[in-house]
């Protein structure tokens, strides 16, 4: 049942592995075909284009047909929406120990003022 | 050999389990005693403190020891490193994709101009 995940989660299942980041990292530069982008891999083309497909479902690549190949590109919208979901709990805790911090200096100021 | 993978591994392994999730996203609210965090979570202690490991390990979250307790807080680091990490690749392939158009753009124009 591969789309019961969340979204998020099939994006940081994708990227958890160092082949499917590579791909990432490599489409980043322009899209590029299955073998282009097989080429520096040791791997069989079956296990290379699983990977591919764990890409496409987590909906960090796209691909279509193109002749006889089929050309890969990078959708920069699951990166972002992860990149979102990263920053909103890191800038919570983050405006949570400002806050924190503002309080402790008042406290400071308070305590010599007395 | 835990110590092998490489750090942003860690962190998307980390990230692609919901209730590893769930814990970032408590403790982006504030620290938290494990207890706190595993109240909600119908799991038997030994596998929550395994997910709090887990988490550990990616530096996603530090714990001390207060008197009996253990208390959990975020660090934010991982992320930050995580969402650079994604957005180095976006921010290269939207590049890619003004230059692009602007290309088109012109050779539109020159067509025009013709």
């Amino acid at each position: 049942m591969p789309n019961q995940k969340q979204p998020i989660e099939q994006t940081f299942v994708a990227l958890s592995d160092p082949t499917r980041r590579a791909v990432v990292q490599k489409l980043s530069e322009g899209s590029a075909t299955v073998s282009q982008l097989a080429n520096p891999f040791k791997m069989a083309l079956p296990s290379f284009t699983q990977h591919l497909g764990v890409l496409e479902d987590a909906g960090l690549i796209v691909s279509r047909r193109e002749g006889r190949s089929r050309v890969c590109s990078l959708n920069p919208t699951a990166l972002k929406d992860a990149e979102e979901w990263m920053a909103s709990y890191r800038q919570q805790w983050e405006r949570r120990m400002d806050r924190y911090e503002v309080h402790l200096e008042t406290v400071k100021k308070e305590t010599s003022n007395d």
